[in-house]
């Protein structure tokens, strides 16, 4: 998959942080809708990650995506229970330390009466030096970020709050525009000329994707760019050998 | 997360192949339904990987997975297209040839005429050297296994097909079995004294999560462990000390 321009490309990672998603009792919300919206703004997802509740295991995922990766996006582990411990861990893989953060705990007194703040709750204020906070509209308690390293809630309405509030501070590129085309054939039928159109565009990812719908096996081609012009280039491409296909049978 | 048996475990990761997952135009529905079945017959999902289709990326985190995991599985990536690169990717990761599999080549001959048969369908036959072939009962082209690696289709419904048929065969461990209690309580409200019973349960996975019902916060704790008399223990301390909270509440 070749870039068609020569911009820099802004990339990301996820990495989802959690005991439950692994053992299938929670089914994983997040994945998708973070990877539509990055797609939306140019910072494309290039790799994900689930690992469980382990500090090790979330350090050692995070040197590694976020030395790779423009940013590196987190879901998970930052409520107020022994099983979070997703803030200490992003600390302990910058090397820095981690203390209750004022401005994190003036923001969980406006919805948790003073007198009901306790030690348990104030885990959620802590937050690793250096780090800028990200505003929980739904609960309060934030998330933040610190170097290329996004942290995030795992509730799906709170993490898609954050996710918003971070999107407009994000470099971006060039947004990757895709064009899909249903092929009414099956994929084996229509494999070769598909390649043929794919070494013919260099520049543009052509994907295939084989379903199977009521009335039998169908394919989605899928065409994507970052070039609008190549865009549509290629999807005529596709679009004609689909027809031709059509004719033929 | 002390396991709290001697045994040894049986350990899984899951690669997932494939850019539409990644652009978010694809959601994945394979993750959570291989969690689940991993889990039910004590084979873990330690770990989930999803990575686009570029060859070196595949094989990256296959050498990653394969020499951490009792078993490595992979999803999508085995059709007959340009863009399905996963049996070529795993041939390069063991260093070993790819050709087509005779034995590959009759299961498709089941479901694909002679004349039918094209060179893009070939591809679907092409199995690395000394691979165990996974039958498809749904369209036919076989997933594979290679040492520890267990290769199947992306499409969920032959997917769910090639993971019954290879799970009989694998080694298991015992069982990670769990009880999910209620809270009826915020997180913070409970997490002192859900900490208390997890240090008094050093050999018990408990984990709380918080979600948003209709009628506010609310947690699920779920006590996990392969012994099912400490199981019913700590789930019975986790029940007495919720109900402690409502009456006290």
């Amino acid at each position: 998959m070749t870039e068609a321009l020569g911009t820099r490309s802004i990339t990301s990672a996820l990495l989802v942080i959690g005991d439950e998603i692994l053992s299938g009792r929670t089914k994983d919300k997040n994945i998708g809708h973070i990877a539509e919206r990055l797609t939306e703004v140019g910072a494309d997802l290039r790799e994900v990650r689930v690992v469980s509740d382990v500090e090790e295991d979330i350090v050692d995922a995070l040197n590694a995506l976020r030395h790779r990766y423009t940013y590196v996006f987190t879901t998970g582990g930052i409520g107020p229970t022994h099983d979070d411990i997703t803030a200490d861990a992003v600390a302990k893989a910058f090397g820095v330390s981690i203390d209750v953060d004022p401005r994190a705990r003036a923001m969980l007194l406006e919805f948790i009466a003073e007198k009901d703040m306790n030690e348990a709750r104030l885990r959620m204020a802590r937050i690793p030096a250096g780090a800028d906070l990200i505003v929980n509209p739904v609960s309060k308690a934030p998330g933040f970020r610190i170097g290329n390293v996004i942290v995030m809630a795992g509730v799906p309405r709170i993490m898609q709050a954050m996710l918003e509030a971070v999107l407009p501070t994000l470099d971006t590129g060039p947004k990757m525009l895709s064009e899909t085309v249903l092929a009414n054939a099956r994929e084996g039928d229509i494999a070769a000329p598909l390649r043929a159109i794919a070494e013919r565009f260099p520049g543009v990812s052509i994907g295939s994707y084989p379903f199977l719908s009521d009335t039998g096996p169908n394919t989605n081609l899928v065409v994507r760019s970052r070039d609008p012009a190549l865009l549509l280039e290629a999807r005529d491409a596709v679009a004609a050998m689909v027809a031709g296909f059509q004719r033929a049978g």
